[in-house]
């Protein structure tokens, strides 16, 4: 456990991360205050989180767009000469450089990127359990005192997070390619829809509601991350527009079309388990149980009786249909041992799939 | 209702679609043959369907690939001279060339294409409810029989989808757009992944995930379904091709960028609500659970004592990390009625989000 004790927290910027934050660390006891330029949000926020006023934070985090940091560090500086001090920007290149300027900084400021969000934002759309789960990354310079660190740490672990440390250039390659990249793409194959007759988007599956999903994000925030991290994400998307060139050129040809869609498939399979954590290879043990209270149960008190961890769960059912389809994700032993000893019991298990 | 009665009906091809119309089917008391090229699969297929030998079936069902279909056709015919037939093909254009160029077909062929699959295909993946609420789109032609269209438009009922009738070439430019093109699109952004580092595939979150979830499908259907529609499709990648070029261009201009999001976003609200069919609108209740055996059997025994059915459930947790959070989705009212019997016995219940 570090040293140091978070016990005042002062969070600037009363928008989605900042209110989450807000809102985690009231339920761990920690005392939060609210901030934001605009009253009417900040008296939202406090009211949702529970806020009070703080002096003498131990922990100020800066919530806000990077373009915005400039305007209030000086200023929090002042207000607050003992605090450490993080921001939670997707870009994290430029905050190095910003927090390398002002010399009162170097040695308490962490740059840090929470791996969480939502497609809507606001603190009205604020979780407590938002990080729960989730990755947070740190980018901390040469000099940052340990105390600094170890707080920013307890931070992360109090809102049920994991920390990982990059470089600030790492930061940014990293997430040109597994987050700015998908978004371009998405919102720019949502924007292909724009005049198709209603009747046809009634068509429309799962597969498009996916792939379109985070295309219903914010443009005020993506043009600051996209901007941003421009140098970075540019030559994914020279990449991508000669993919596209290549399935044009391709369409005469099926065997090429397969090709490129394997190759698709093969950088999909990279992507690890769920949750941002390690990447788990699970086997699935498909259930068809009937659709009505306890039976969930009774299937979990057998795993608990076996010492099956179940790491996720699927559920399939349809209103009206007396069954439904229960997949428990395991690890390949317990898969095997629960497929056993259900069957051997009478429940109605398929074949596992790896 | 129809006047013709739906009870036998014999389907070609034992893959993920025929395979689930058998198992949808035989629910209803439908008497089902699943039939295959490969005796192995047919075998597999009739097994978990429960299927018996059809003769003289009101119905037949082709659920091949359209390639495959002049193959078995003729076949198909002087078996079974009295027959309504359909195919379930992606792209319809060529099927209704097909049935035209077959005298003994135009009265009683109705090409017809259900709006539903999954990433996984073979009979293993079939499931009974694979057509509920989804839309089945049925390409008429002028000279069809009314007594053939109600057989058709039975099956449909009896398989929980709703029936919408398009004109051949109506459905391949709709199904380009909104099925087709995102299909090659998330491959080819999946396919950008190659050669990433693992450790930053292990920061990848959700966006991700969803934006790529469907380049996990088989290239051997695919090659197939975009070959067939490329003349549909090319004009809507080279669209899209040319959004990326601005894009591009745009990365020096904040407000540029900002206009592309915004695109995509007012392209993605056009999408209506989920499943293509009736919405269900859940709670959602998140509850912090110590991540070991037994806690997810104890949840759900409180469930079945209050008789709360759970429709679904997400589970979020990281390797190390001693708690995981869940949520469980369930009717407003069962969602307010557990959170308070689960509070009041000491349960870390979150608030509901509707």
């Amino acid at each position: 456990m570090p040293a140091e004790k978070l016990t005042k927290v002062r969070v600037v910027g009363s928008g989605l991360i900042g209110t989450s934050i807000g809102l985690g660390l009231i339920q761990r006891g920690v005392v939060v205050e609210m901030i934001d330029s605009d009253p009417t949000s900040a008296s939202l926020a406090n009211d949702l989180v529970g806020g009070a006023t703080v002096v003498d934070p131990e922990l100020v985090v800066l919530a806000m767009p990077t373009s915005q940091l400039s305007m209030v560090i000086e200023g929090e500086i002042a207000l607050n000469p003992h605090s450490t001090f993080i921001d939670v920007g997707s870009v994290k290149g430029e905050v190095e450089v910003k927090v390398k300027t002002i010399s009162a900084l170097s040695r308490r400021f962490l740059p840090t990127h929470p791996m969480a969000g939502r497609e809507i934002g606001g603190a009205a759309s604020a979780r407590a359990d938002l990080f729960q789960g989730r990755s947070w990354i740190l980018t901390p310079s040469q000099d940052l005192e340990q105390s600094s660190k170890d707080l920013v740490l307890e931070l992360i672990n109090l809102l049920g997070a994991t920390p990982i440390e990059l470089s600030a250039a790492d930061h940014d390659r990293a997430v040109a390619k597994i987050s700015h990249l998908p978004q371009v793409a998405a919102s720019l194959i949502a924007k292909q829809l724009t005049g198709t007759p209603a009747e046809w988007m009634e068509l429309a599956g799962q597969g498009l509601r996916d792939t379109t999903r985070i295309a219903g994000s914010d443009e005020a925030l993506w043009k600051e991350i996209i901007y941003s991290n421009r140098v970075e994400l540019q030559q994914l998307l020279i990449n991508l527009q000669n993919d596209l060139g290549s399935m044009i050129e391709s369409l005469d040809d099926p065997e090429k079309i397969a090709g490129l869609i394997a190759a698709g498939r093969a950088g999909r399979a990279l992507i690890p388990g769920k949750h941002g954590g390690k990447a788990r290879e699970y086997s699935f043990l498909p259930i068809v149980i009937d659709d009505k209270p306890g039976q969930l149960g009774a299937i979990f008190n057998e795993c608990a009786a076996m010492d099956v961890n179940v790491e996720d769960l699927n559920i399939e059912h349809s209103p009206g249909q007396l069954s439904a389809l229960i997949t428990l994700a395991l690890s390949h032993s317990d898969a095997d041992k629960l497929s056993s000893h259900l069957s051997s019991i009478g429940w109605n298990v398929h074949p596992i799939r790896k």
